[in-house]
């Protein structure tokens, strides 16, 4: 568990996408960030205070997040002064990067002299049981997707959004870096040994009140080769109640598969739904989520309608159109 | 790599049953064996040579195996004066048991200091790849079950064997720590990372002849919900040409799960070759193995005919009545 609140680190960020870790932590959990922090050189913003790290500490920050991929895979010694000097100033430190904070030994050597954690989120940091499959209390929705990557975190953050909004009990399970960094914790199911999956899924979504929703951070696609088997840990440790299908309409190929084309929402929602149901029988699709960010206005109007009309499922683009119909759709399950 | 052949080592093994892996490679691997190591109380025996380390080195040994269980998942001090004394006279260790031999710190300096190797089996040696899902040459058949434990290994074994009497071109592709110590080779699926899960089975079946067939062992069930992302990777990275459906009909409940019925071998056979046609759109059910143990002669029979009329396909007790009908079924694929 990582503690908040943030300050969010931007570095020398060459432009705004890569700095998208920390927009999305702005965007979803704006409570969570004091400021932010920007090296000279850095062409992103956040709109969020520029501070200092004794103002931020000032402020109440506890860890600094690393929300910007580092050029070349090296974390470079201009990083290296500011992260030194916010585990000195009582910064913990928070990273999704691919090398490891607790991989380089100056930063260990300071944490550990200070008493600061090193979180690095790509890392599971429990021992997970072994999935038992029991029932558990409360209800859970995934997301469940035709492709990797067609916006399955953001239909989930926008739902636990909406939900909150309509005054339901939900809370975002994240199961990914980013969406543990936005949280605060969650579990990197990608890094979880096998014979684990299942069963991390059953410890981040555990009992709970009778009307709470676990909105289920989903991964992969069990239409894609690649990560197939992290999708299905997903459908049996998590035992959803609802699924919501997730699509991108412009997409002529499964994400790093050129030899493979992308399955019907029809297709996901079958094989899906007939998986969910070993775990929970009484699993529902209850929604579809389209993602029409190459589409124009009236095209994914159209789109999402026909969709609608052809599935006879509550279908939005939730970027465009909101998720409350979908937290609709849950309130009715 | 395991060096082979080996001198299996039986310790003190209360019981036949204790020495299961060791039997296991005895059956299936006889030349890979020159004899047995046993010590003072063993109550196990596999009809082989005994033979004193000395007597197995001159006879070609180059592997000591431990082929039994340790009571109390504690390697005994009364193993370790065997152990290291085989590390000494020049052979490598190779074990499956849940204590790893490299952390019991006298075995990991002797095995240093004598340039000795410690396998340990149920650890990836090897960083697998991410899976690309490029098509390979060769063939390719996979044993899916209706449950864990219902003799997919067995099956694989059998079937390699009488692919082998038939003239026909094959290798038993180990996925399990088992399976790995019977040949050498392979990968502990269950231990590998989430994400490279597929890619380790890839890794695993490489382009071959046209007409070579890899016979991958199975993993858990689509159904067993603790284990089923690690099935579905093997579905998915072995882009089987063939799937033999394996079932033990006397099981009452899935493997550990008490709440769970199991599911009909036509569930399996629906579900399996539906998503390993993902894959490879050419899959095709070719037969069915019957775990019959629990059963009469008369019964195993009737069991298994009734099962051939009801799906059309090669039904055998592999053990029973050989699997030669099974590598007839793949010589038609």
């Amino acid at each position: 568990m990582i503690q908040t609140p943030y300050l969010l680190f931007l570095g020398d960020a060459p432009d705004a996408l890569s700095a998208k870790v920390a927009q999305g932590i702005k965007d979803w959990r704006p409570d969570n960030c004091v400021g932010q922090y920007r090296m000279e050189g850095c062409n992103a913003d956040l709109g969020l205070t520029d501070m200092t790290l004794e103002q931020a500490r000032e402020a109440g920050a506890k860890t600094l997040v690393i929300g910007v991929a580092n050029r070349g895979g090296v974390i470079s010694q201009s990083w290296k002064k500011v992260l030194v000097q916010a585990l000195e100033e009582g910064f913990d430190l928070a990273s999704g990067l691919h090398n490891l904070l607790r991989d380089e030994p100056d930063l260990a050597a300071v944490a550990a002299a200070t008493g600061q954690s090193l979180h690095d989120v790509r890392v599971p940091e429990v021992d997970y049981p072994i999935a038992n499959g029991v029932p558990r209390k409360g209800k859970r929705v995934l997301a469940v997707g035709t492709d990797c990557s067609v916006g399955k975190m953001y239909t989930a953050l926008a739902l636990d959004s909406a939900m909150r909004d309509a005054g339901m009990k939900s809370t975002f399970r994240a199961t990914g870096q980013t969406g543990i960094l936005i949280t605060g914790d969650g579990v990197p199911l990608d890094a979880v040994v096998a014979d684990f999956m299942a069963g991390a899924v059953e410890w981040l979504t555990p009992d709970n009140d009778d009307d709470h929703w676990d909105i289920i951070e989903g991964q992969g696609s069990l239409f894609h080769v690649s990560f197939s088997g992290v999708t299905m840990a997903l459908i049996h440790g998590g035992q959803p109640d609802a699924l919501i299908l997730c699509h991108e309409p412009t997409r002529t190929h499964m994400r790093g598969l050129p030899g493979y084309g992308l399955p019907s929402i029809e297709d996901v929602r079958d094989l899906a739904l007939r998986l969910s149901q070993v775990a929970n029988p009484a699993c529902k699709v209850v929604g579809v989520s389209i993602n029409t960010q190459h589409m124009g206005e009236a095209e994914a109007a159209s789109y999402c309608q026909d969709v609608e009309a052809r599935l006879g499922l509550p279908t939005v683009d939730p970027f465009r159109h909101g998720a409350a119909r979908l937290a609709q759709a849950l309130a009715e399950v």
